[in-house]
This record gives C-alpha cells, structure tokens and sequence, in this order.
C-alpha cells in the first residue's frame, strides 16, 4: 500500500513462492483470500498458481489444499516430499495460516524433504484490544494511550470511507497469527456507545474488511447502554427489560455482522458504569451479557481491572494490587461459558516490571484471558526501543501452579492492547512493529523462544538481511526491555511516572494521589510491604511456592523486591550490591546501554533503507535525552533521600 | 443588573444620596455619569437631583461641582459647612470619584461640618490586566488562570453583543478607583492578535462601555504583529518598514478609540516573541511601540517577567530570581517616557511569600508599574478565601532602599491580574470580591490601612451590618492569607504545587523540572542558597539594608528564610522553633484556622443573604479538604525526609 510500511510482509518474502507453481485446492472466502496473495506475488515475480487439479499435469512446488469445507479450523500440516512441499488444513483459516507458514519459512520451504508437521494455535482467541476513540476525546485524543497517531478505523467522527489500509492491517494480523480485533476503547464515551446500535453498519464496514484475513471484530460497549441508548430507566442486569433489551441489541448487530466475535466490557472500573450501582455482582453483568451473546455464538470479554481509584495515600493498608483478586476470586465457577474474565498479566497495570496477578491461578472454574500491552504506555512509549517479547515470554511461561504456566490458564485468550495507529510505520518507532509480531506469535504459540519470533520478524522485515544488520538489530533490540527497567523505576517498584501521560520520571508523581500506587520512600527505604506477615497480605493470593517465595526477601527475587517488600537502602540483593547503589548503578548503566544501542543503529545506516534509519536514530536521542533524565531525577531524588554516596564517586 | 451580584454597590449603599436633594453643576460625559448614578438613587429612595442652579431658592443637601472644563484630573475635595456637603473637582472623573467618596461615607457624609478635604489618587495608572482569550485555549480555557467563570468580554469568538455586564464592571470599578482595564490575555493566540487591527472594532464596543466610567482601555499585542497580521519579512524593532507598521496600526486603534489606553507586551518571555531575535533589546522593542503610541498619548507596559523557562534543574548556579533584574538593569534609562516596566512585585511569580523584587529598586531612569495578581493562581484559586489586602500592603509599604516604598517607586502604575469573569459573583468565591476593591482602594493609596480598606469593603457590601458580621467577616478574612501561607509552602520557598494547573500540593511537582522553581530539598535540609557569599549570588541584586539582611541568616526574616538560604530541618528560627518543627506546627494551625474560619462563617447563616452564604458554606468544605491534603502532604514529605518526628507527638 502507497505512503505505508510493508512491516513484515515486503513483496521480497513472497519471491519463493510467487517464483513458483502453486496449486490451490478447495474454495470458500479464505481460499480466495489464499488465492489472491499468490497470484500477487506470481505476478510479482513471475510465478504461476492453479486453482483446483489445473491444466492436468502440470508439477507444482507448492500444493495449499483444503480437506474440510469450513473456514473454522485453524490448524494445518506442512510437508515436503518428492519436490512438493504440501500445505493441508480443514478449514479456510488454517489454510490461510498454512500459506503465512510457508511465507516465514522462505526458500528452506522448498528445499529437501520434511515429514508433514501438524500446526495449531495453543490459544484460540488472539486479539487487539485498541482502544480508539471515534470522536476525538479532549484529554485522550483519538487512541488512548495511543503513539502511532490517529485511529485506523475512526476518522472525522465516523469509520474510514478508504477501508485500504484497515484491508492491510488484517492482512498484517494474519501473517502473525492473530483472529480477533476490538475496534473500539473499552472506555466507552457517548459517540462510541451507540457503535452498538445505530452505528452498528459502520462496525460492519471494518469487520468486511478484516474478515477476508480471518479475523472477527469484536465491539466495546458500555454497561449503561439500555439507560443511554435505549431510554430505559435502568441497567440492571436481572431486569428483564434490561435483558430483553440487550437481546434485540445483540440480535441487532449479529444481523448487521454475521461472524461478530463479541463484547468487552470495562465495568465499574474507574469511573465505568456496572452492575453495582444495581447491587449485582459482575458474574450477574456478564451473565447477562453472555446470554444475549449466546444463541449467536458470540463471547463477551469481561475486564478484571477493577479496584478503587479513590484511595486515600494516607491508608497503608489498602492495597490496588490485592483488588482484582478481592473482587473476582469469589465469583470463581459463576461467570457462563461464554463470558471470559479477561485480566491484566500483573495486579497493577502494565508497568515494566511487575509479578503475575494471583488473580490468573485462582480462577479455576472460570474462561481467562490474558492481556497484554503492546501499545508502550509504560515503557517508552513508541520513543524508547523497548521490545517486549521477553517480558511477554516470561509471564506467559511463567509456571503459577501445579505446573500450569499463564499461556496454558489463557484459555480464554490473549490479548493485547494494541501499538497501531495511521503512522505510515504503524507503530511509530518503527521497531515497535517487532512487538505486535511478536505478541501474534507468543499468542499463537506462548512457549515459543521469543528469540526465535525476533528472528523470524527479522528476516521477514528486511528480507535476506546481512549479518550485521541481523545482529545489529538483535544488539539494539534483544535486551531493549531490560535496558528501560533499568533507568525507570527500580525493582518492580513501578509507578514513577509523569501523572496523567506517564512519559518521563517523576518519583513522587503518584506518591501522594488517589491512585493507589506508591513506592512509600523515606529517608531510610522504600518499598510496598506486600506480606502476609506484616503488609497488606498480597503475598497470600498466591498459590504455592509462590506465596512462600514472595513473603520473604530471603526468596524474593531481586527484581520484583520493591513490589513485595520495604527495605532499607543498606538491604543486600542476592546479586550482591545493596538497594542504593543497585539504583544508582543501573541507572548509570541503562543510559550506557542506550547510548550504545544508538551506535550500532546508527552503524546500520547501510543496510536499512534511509527513511526507516533516520526515524529510528531520530527517536534514539529523544530516548537518550529522556533516559539521561530518567538516570537523574531516579538518581538525585534516592541519593537526596538516602544520602549514600555512590560506591564509583559518579557524579550524580 | 439582574442575575449578578452587585457585590459593593447594593443599592443600599444610595440611601443617603437617594433620599437628599442634589445639586450637580457642570457639564460632560462623566458628569452625564454621575447625575445618571444620582437620579437613580433619587428614584429608588425618593430624593431629588437638579443640574445647575435648578428651580431657584431650593437648599441642597449635596452639590458636586465641576470646576474646570476637562474629563482629566481625577482629584476632589469634599467638605461640609452650613449644612450641606460640597465636592468640587477640576475633572469628570475626579467628579465621579468624588461621587463614589460620598457614597462610601454613607450617613456620615451628612453629618456635622468637617473642612474641605482635597483627595486625589497616589497613582496615576490603576489597571486591570485581564488574561482573557477570545478564543477558548485548548489547555488554559477562555480565562488563563481564571476561576471565575468565562470572559466577561469575549463570548463565542468575539466581543459579547450585550454589554451591559461590562458597564456594571465599569461601575464598580470606578467605585474602587480603578482607571484602565487591557481586555485581552498577555499570552497573545493568534486570534486574539487580530484585536490590534481588523477586530478593532470589537475593542472599540468595549471601550465604549468602559468609558462612562472614566476606565480607558488597553490592549495586549504581538510583538509579531508585523509578520503574522502584516505580513512583513520581520518584526524587527529597528527596521524602518516595521516601525512604519507599527505607526499605520496605532493611529488605526487610535481611530476607533480615541482614548485608547496603550498597549501590554509580554515579549521574549515563556516563548513569546520578542527583540531578541533580531538582536535588539527590550528597550528597542518597547521604545519602537512608545514612538507609535506617543503621538497619540498611549503608553506601552512592558513586561519584565523575562526569564530562561527551559532551565536545567541539574544546574544549581543559574537562578531565575535573578532573571529580570539582569536582564533589565543594564537597559536602566534607555526606555521612553512613555514605555513603562511592568514588574510583577516579587521575584519569581505571585508565591504566597515572595520577596519584593529587586529590580523595582534598581530602575531610577525608567517608569515602572508593580504587578499584583487578584486572580489567585497560587493563593487558593477563588475556592479558598484568602485576602491578599495585608500582602499587598506589606509590599506596596516595602521600603525598597532611600525611603522610597514600593508604592512611591511605580510611578508608571499599579496592575493587577484581574479575579473577575462572568460568574453571577464576579470573582467565583463572594469573598474573594474583597481582594477585587482592596487593590482598587490600595491603588489609589497605596500607604492606606488595609483593615480598614476592609471595613469600608464589608460596610459597602453588606450595608448597615449588625456587628457580628462585621467581626465575623473579619475573623474570616482578616488573617486568611497567612493561614494559606501556614497550610502550604513554607518560609518562603514557594512552588509546591502541582505542576500546570496550579492547584494542591506537590512537593516536588516543580523540583526537577525546566521552570526554575526548586527547594533543594534533601534529607538534611531544604532552601536556595542566593547569598552572594556561598548562593547565586540574588541578595546582592538589593541595595543597602535588603542585601545585607538577607545575606545572613541571622537577620533574614524566618517568613523568607528558604527563599535565601537553604538550611538544616534543625536550624532554630528567630522565633524559637526549627525549621521542621515550623513546617509541623503550621501546617497543623493552618487548617485549625480554616476550620475555625468555617465555624465563623456558619454561624452568619442568618444575617448574609442565602445564596452567597452558601456559596462560600460549599466552598469552605473544599479549602477544609485541600487544606488537610496540604497539611499531610507537605508533613509526610518533609517527616520521610528528615525523619524527624513532631515534638508534639501527632499523627503526621
């Protein structure tokens, strides 16, 4: 598409196939989908495709053949013999899949011979969460915490007449693995409600435009809608009004989009209205929601991030961290089939460095999803180089009990909070790509080396990349999250932000406000003593050893200290150094690993095309100069409270 | 007027006129002016006014008397012989102030004989600088830091068609002695630059309204002018074709306004344009303007708030304290006559504690206007009641160096950032009228008791009030601004507030920003050093005693002891406590003086009309509850920091 980046689908990636014959066997909308990418990319390089058997005879590299005759399935084989390599699925998706496979697998999908693999998704539902705005909100903008600029589906108070470039975000989400896409902020304002009613068709603009990629849209709504849209004089979800209502909304938008994937609600959740203003729990809202859902197939996704965004920074007992456990774990084995309780991976929100929500291994009668931030609201923000993948990787290997890991307890999903707006690079940074890549692939497969995904992203992106551009990239990107945690806030102590736009330091920007996030320095320590022995009991919502190896700092790791306990600024870490001097050289070391990631882009001018260099090494001084003051303020504030002199004599 | 309060004309305060009998004598518009106000208490009260001799014989129990032919001097005399009470004046306005004297004296004007006492004001120029946009700002609003509702001038993108609000301010200015009004915000958007020439007219209507009231009107301009609104290459204040830009554009303001007051500049100062970047100094920019307003008889007020707001908070030497005296002393009797310096009263800007700002003793060779702030930005923000009259006066009586006070030494005027907006009460808290008619008293007689500028304030605006209101409206606001001094920065150090919009508490919402706005604060002590022997050298911008009482801290005054010297929490003030015991005591006596002041108030319920009783009762509820937030704000900060407990044992 003109003005916009390929990503991870350049023409270059289809030259093996579309110098090829390929063979296509079946039909339905996602074999014609199949059918048109390999017919472009014949086109392209001079390849040839045949629908079906074909003019008789002729030898084909490449067979892609549907076995079933829907488009559900998503799994499909892959196998090389007797110079054909030979994609099957049962289902249209699977086939669609199946040919990204082979895309990804290049030129070595047609060389030798390999016994066909069976290929499926570990987790049904992966979906964007994006939270755009139709009408521009006055604080917000357009996509809450969005930096990639506007939305790509909203534009002028309405939905995209040019649908082009929604066509290539799908296209996009397919080639990494993703089948569901919300278009709509879950904080859900007057013009977006009534996307749900009367706006329904503009829905259905985009889902036609998505679904050739095998990916259903799925809508926000608010829980107020019948007092807001349908004029009743209650939301109330036993009310059988309220019921009935919700019934002919739905019925009404299953009309307008046959394969709609469902709702995600955002309930009593800082300032959202729910079921508590009527006195019900949120099993009771998302029950009733599900039911409306139900008889067409659709899922409601029910938010767990509730908790009092009120709280007095007097109260050193009250703990946001323990509110989505509070809240839900009693409800466990209420929530219907169809209703799944959808749940930040950490107990606050998305900072760099947070524990697993307890909330995950407690639920066991109850559909989970995961999610996930893509857009870098804490993390950089699209400015900073911050690849996600192996924070990701280790939530979703993360073993919470009984040998469960998160991506095994997702049942219900995962899903991101989306880092795509109309940038002509979609993400802004234009590495920021690499983090929806990856968590397409993490969410198809969550055990997956996240080394590997970059690799694969790699290569996809700059196709037949030389070797240093390859391993320039991993040295800028590999350890790019580690690098941030280390000149941000200090040992999963979180929340060190600006207030309100959560760019850039601000040690005490949250210290003293109603948002529950504190880090309690004084001029001996800091830190949130979250034991059960003497803190707020946090520790205990989680199931052994967890519970074991969080209370004590003897067993707390290093990097999640803050988060669990109050220490002195003399307290030793298992790596050896104290709190004080591990802040002061961490930051000192974060900047040094910036100012070097900067080298090597700036090395790499070369080898990646002049547009996309300068942007990057363009957002790599801004992250140089935020992260210098990241390093000063973390470090001038703690050493001003502290009074430790640096071990080095580094000027601080 | 209907709907809007008539805060400190009621008509009560006519009875004494309105029930006598009148003799005007002399002819012009003020005089128009005064025998409208006369007539109209005469047929509410059923007295009586004649112009000149009227039908002979009658007696008279007041004659005001124009003596000379001009609307220009402002002074009168008044006295009483023979039963009756005479003013004379030179000039309309003088007329009309004399009018207002009348009014203020009530019955007592009648009474007895007293001699012919001559009055005229200490100030020639008494200004309202009204920071009003004409078109609404995205961030600051329609009123930058105002509280008080909407403009009063501007509605809908331009002048307000009914303007009869505007004549009721008009009036209550001149009540106060207030005689000139700028309309539009110093911060000059680029719709509002358009004021200085095709919207003119639109300035016009205003100064229309004004005008009756002896108020001329003012306008703030661009510096650009002559790039954006002219289209010149430059605004350079030395190019020939600017300056004959700059002619063409007054004598066009002068067309439709012929009294036309000058112009307000705020140029080179938080990135507004200026001379600088052509090279030229502030005194060639404001002498270029001077040349285009003196053959017309305006002035220019040439602001002195010039400062680097992109400072580093790392760079402990640069001071921005010392901003505007450096800047401006070297330029010392290079501005025109008819260019004043418009200096705000403190060095930083409009703290609750400041120093008086040196530059205002260092300017012998040039006019200068003191700047106050009514719109209480950092005092409260009209939802806290604080009466800045003894601030005011405690600045306005400085005695800067040679004897000469404050008041003495702004001989181009006196200007406050006007409080007022389209509120029904004018200023957002009724109370907060108070500080409203103290400037205009003060502005007149800078020198003047501001308890009973009060007391005559209370008198008007609840006329005949029985003496527990009046004591209880003094036990409010009597000592109001240093109960807000006690509950929120300390001893002088200023700028703990939340960043941006001003108000609440934030330790360190300033401490490692661009603003040149720190305390320093540490685990040992807090304050800036601006000795000359160890600081930045501030103290030294004074002359001789200021520069050596503040050098030492055995003589600076404990009240700005932090703004000079940055100090231990254990350092013992000249009143017998430390510095952090200080900060505990009076945070906790702040607000037993706010809950102390909500008492007072709730016990005028009966004798103040209900609509401004509760008004103030809500808002008293809310300055109770930011006055907590302060108080535990600031002493949690302060005691984590210096770990010093309270001697007295309380919850901190």
């Amino acid at each position: 598409m003109r003005g916009v980046d390929p990503a991870w689908l350049p023409d270059g990636v289809f030259r093996p196939i579309g110098t090829r014959r390929t063979l296509i066997r079946g039909s339905g909308p996602l074999v014609d989908t199949v059918h048109t990418e390999v017919a472009g990319a014949c086109a392209r390089f001079g390849g040839r495709v045949d629908l079906d058997a074909g003019p008789g005879g002729a030898a084909y590299d490449l067979a892609l053949e549907l076995t079933g005759d829907g488009d559900g399935s998503e799994a499909f084989t892959c196998g090389r013999a007797d110079g054909r390599t030979t994609v099957t699925a049962s289902g249209g998706r699977g086939l669609l899949y199946g040919l990204f496979h082979v895309v990804r697998l290049g030129e070595a999908a047609f060389q030798g011979a390999y016994p066909p693999e069976l290929f499926r998704p570990r987790v049904a539902l992966r979906m964007l969460d994006h939270w755009d705005n139709v009408a521009v909100h006055p604080v917000m903008g357009q996509v809450e915490r969005g930096y990639a600029g506007g939305s790509l589906f909203w534009q002028d108070g309405r939905a995209r007449g040019d649908l082009e470039r929604v066509r290539a975000y799908g296209r996009l989400l397919a080639a990494c693995g993703i089948n569901a896409v919300a278009v709509n902020n879950v904080n859900v304002h007057a013009t977006e409600a009534r996307l749900l009613t009367d706006r329904i068709g503009e829905v259905a603009e985009i889902a036609g435009a998505l679904r050739p990629y095998g990916i259903r849209t799925h809508l926000s709504v608010t829980f107020a809608a019948p007092v807001v849209l349908g004029g009743l004089a209650s939301a109330d979800p036993l009310d059988a009004e309220v019921r009935a209502w919700w019934a002919r909304a739905v019925a009404g938008v299953y009309a307008a989009i046959p394969d709609f994937g469902g709702f995600v609600v955002k309930a009593d959740s800082e300032g959202q209205p729910g079921p508590f203003a009527y006195g019900r729990t949120h099993a009771d809202g998302a029950n009733m929601l599900a039911a409306a859902l139900e008889p067409h197939g659709g899922t409601v996704h029910w938010r767990a991030f509730v908790y009092d965004h009120r709280q007095d920074w007097r109260d050193r007992t009250t703990d946001r961290a323990r509110a989505a456990y509070d809240h839900f774990v009693p409800l466990d084995g209420e929530f219907a089939d169809n209703a799944v309780l959808q749940i930040k991976h950490g107990p606050l929100d998305f900072q760099v460095r947070e524990p697993v929500s307890p909330l995950i291994g407690a639920m066991p009668g109850t559909r989970l999803a995961v999610e996930l931030q893509a857009t870098q609201e804490y993390t950089g923000q699209q400015r900073h180089v911050c690849w996600l993948g192996p924070m990701w990787s280790e939530v979703l290997r993360f073993p919470v009990e009984q040998g469960s890991s998160v991506g095994e307890l997702a049942r219900g999903g995962l899903v991101a909070v989306s880092n795509v707006g109309d940038d002509p690079f979609w993400t802004g940074h234009p590495l920021a790509q690499a983090n929806l890549y990856t968590f397409g692939r993490l969410a198809w497969q969550p055990d997956a080396d996240p080394a590997a995904v970059l690799d694969e992203w790699i290569r996809l992106t700059f196709p037949d990349p030389p070797e240093p551009l390859t391993d320039g990239l991993h040295a800028v990107l590999d350890g790019s999250w580690r690098t941030y945690e280390k000149y941000t806030a200090p040992l999963g102590v979180g929340f060190m932000v600006q207030p309100g736009h959560h760019y850039g330091p601000s040690v005490d920007g949250y210290e003293y406000s109603p948002w529950g996030t504190y880090h309690f320095a004084d001029r001996d320590g800091l830190g949130v003593d979250r034991s059960r022995a003497t803190g707020t009991g946090y520790a205990g919502q989680y199931g052994k050893p967890w519970s074991e190896v969080y209370e004590s700092t003897d067993t707390c790791p290093d990097e999640l200290l803050l988060f669990f306990h109050h220490v002195s600024y003399g307290h030793m870490l298992h790596s050896g150094t104290t709190v004080i001097q591990h802040i002061y050289d961490t930051h000192f070391e974060g900047v040094e690993e910036v100012e070097a990631a900067r080298e090597v882009w700036a090395s790499l001018a070369g080898l990646v095309d002049p547009a996309r260099h300068a942007r990057v090494a363009e957002l790599f001084e801004e992250q140089l100069r935020s992260a210098r003051e990241w390093r000063d303020q973390i470090n001038s504030y703690f050493f001003r409270k502290s009074g430790v002199p640096d071990a080095h004599g580094r000027r601080i």
